[in-house]
């Protein structure tokens, strides 16, 4: 089975907008084993729209269409579809009475073209928007399937996982349940990763593994279909503790939506603990990502950012011999600068960076090089090296990013 | 004329990385009075990359091809396009050195297919890839034009820009020199701007001027072209006075790879004076901002993350009277941190941040109020109020350009 992914939109051919959700349908869609050939993207016209569909449908088992669901003149998807076919538009009342309502209520004139968003194609399968007005539709023809979606990623993501999934996946693997779970994983490349997880990848087809590289991260989506729920739940369950048995150390959170700094934030409010943090070669991004977090202000008041020897020496109190003796990139100085910063908050946890972001050397030491401390409840303080040859802002952000690891390491 | 992008790559068919060729492709064209009416994407496949080439050589007059022209056996672009064209294949000797010289140097193995890299189809312009190996070119044909770019977009942009651009612009307008700048404004959105320039935009054949939205902020791109390169500069310099003289207040700088805190950084390192920060909202973002910029600890050397009302009475040393008659986010609080940082590290200039980043209220503010100060070398302090309603991040990345701006504005 193989499947086609139509954009329509004009701002997308324009390149005015980044189309983000034909690579997300191509994910998920090779997730189900469902094969990606085309992808087209073709504006708001009704002639090319057209034949990009024609085409489409000559060469394909599954054409995906996303975009041209809105309440504008310019919107024509449905419409082109439904004349292509010789099939009549019926009105979803469901949805009809969702926009009647918001537009009682809203002091905007209602567009005249509004209730095309509650109509689909006679004989297809309505898909709710929970997140907006123009609902979606999964049409079987003698030629192919036709599955049209909207275009706005927050309302074509969740139509397409809560609504469309359970059909593709019924179709492509004869089970009408289908879930999936996405692990994360901090300190490991994508290619490490699937070579580690190789045995699995390889003979396991429910479930299904597939790794995506992140910014500086990696995440792992593991899909499982079967006829019950409790079934599919149990073998991603099981999968994840095969996952963890083999990469545990690099696994930090469960969700496409986490991040390390929420993982740390949670941690850091359940076990009560507050945090504060010295960053030099980060120069404040630690504790930006901390302030990404909302209700941090539970466990962190404040910080520094010491990006010179004298800050060092005069906002944290370092004594000169550490850092005439040992230099700034050293492990003496990110414990001094974790354990005076925690000292002088009066906190319970403190993280310090400290390393050269480049593009120059400093004291001999070449960019990428640095050290992240840790300081701890029970009083201890660690400090781990770290050698990550990228550019100055990727070797800041994967510091960062040891910090928050380093967190989680330390108090889970 | 019309034109049809065609991105070749199983990466991008797939999802597992997203194609920001195409839209810059588009918009570069767009710009040029080159209309898209399709783009397409199809993976690594013999059969399929000549039928999507098949096809949009019959409905485009130029058909851009990016991607698959690397030295892997999946690289294929060139050879199907020869093949198609029932022409052969050249090889362009400067390029060929130039691979050759590299595995001279390189401890890894040469691939047997590197030589393909500075091959091109008889009869085409060879376009140089400054940053990269291999060669894309443009072809005429009795069917169409064809230009082919390699997929990194590092490599097609220079490509494009350098190269492929006076073809096109020659081609578009007749005129064989084409430039153009990009303007950058902060404070602005996209629609506001394009209104206010209205008279300009629609007015105007040579240049033509075309708006991008960025990350809360907004870039104008003047193309113009001409006989002469002179002539192209004074009718691109004239109007970026007539757009200033409309609109200069938003106005930071000049070009695509440029920001505010570049722009920031580089008047403070011109006018040789020091910065430090006082930041609550902001958490540590201002900061790691200017620490973006390479070269910046000659001008700064750390500052503060003040997050409660606490560290701000502890560590700027905050009259409690102040916070206690004022609210943290008040001017007055934004002025005595700005005041009382620059005291305490003994800069020229210092910046502060106070406000709501929500979800939740604060002192009764909505999220999204928040006061910038700016201390002064003269002694000057002065402090701004902004409001911004947009989610959490989103206000906290709009204050910390609030700040920077504050700083080009105050001190240009």
């Amino acid at each position: 089975m193989n499947a086609e992914i139509v954009s329509v939109g004009t701002e997308i051919l324009l390149g005015e907008i980044t189309d983000t959700s034909a690579p997300y349908i191509a994910r998920r869609l090779a997730n189900l084993g469902i094969d990606v050939y085309f992808q087209d993207t073709v504006g708001d016209n009704y002639k090319r729209l057209e034949s990009v569909i024609n085409l489409a449908e000559s060469r394909s088992n599954l054409v995906v269409l996303s975009g041209g669901l809105g309440p504008t003149e310019d919107d024509i998807t449905k419409l082109v579809l439904a004349k292509h076919l010789g099939l009549a538009l019926d009105t979803d009342e469901h949805a009809l009475q969702k926009i009647n309502d918001f537009y009682k209520s809203y002091p905007m004139k209602e567009p005249t073209t509004a209730d095309m968003q509650a109509k689909y194609i006679h004989g297809a399968t309505v898909l709710p928007n929970d997140n907006g007005f123009a609902v979606g539709m999964f049409l079987e023809t003698k030629q192919c399937d036709y599955l049209v979606l909207p275009g706005p990623p927050v309302e074509m993501q969740h139509m397409f996982t809560k609504y469309a999934l359970p059909i593709l996946a019924k179709m492509a693997s004869g089970n009408p349940v289908i879930a999936s779970k996405v692990m994360r994983f901090f300190g490991i490349g994508e290619t490490e990763l699937e070579d580690q997880l190789k045995p699995l990848i390889s003979n396991q087809s429910n479930p299904t593994l597939a790794t995506y590289a992140k910014h500086n991260e990696v995440t792992l989506r593991i899909t499982a279909s079967g006829s019950k729920k409790a079934d599919v739940d149990n073998l991603i369950d099981g999968m994840v503790q095969k996952v963890n048995a083999i990469v545990g150390k690099y696994f930090y959170g469960f969700g496409d939506d986490n991040s390390l700094a929420k993982v740390a934030v949670s941690l850091l409010k359940d076990k009560k603990l507050s945090i504060t943090a010295a960053e030099s070669l980060t120069a404040g991004m630690f504790q930006s990502r901390l302030g990404d977090v909302s209700g941090v202000s539970e466990v962190f008041s404040g910080g520094f950012v010491t990006y010179s020897a004298k800050v060092k020496e005069n906002v944290l109190h370092i004594p000169t011999e550490v850092i005439n003796d040992h230099g700034v990139v050293s492990r003496e100085t990110a414990v001094w600068m974790a354990q005076n910063s925690k000292k002088i908050l009066n906190t319970d946890v403190a993280v310090s960076f400290t390393g050269v972001a480049g593009p120059d050397q400093l004291e001999g030491h070449p960019a990428g090089n640095f050290w992240v401390g840790i300081a701890l409840p029970d009083g201890d303080v660690k400090a781990k090296e770290f050698n990550f040859g990228k550019d100055r802002n990727e070797i800041r952000d994967y510091a960062t990013k040891c910090g928050l690891k380093m967190i989680y390491d330390n108090l889970k």
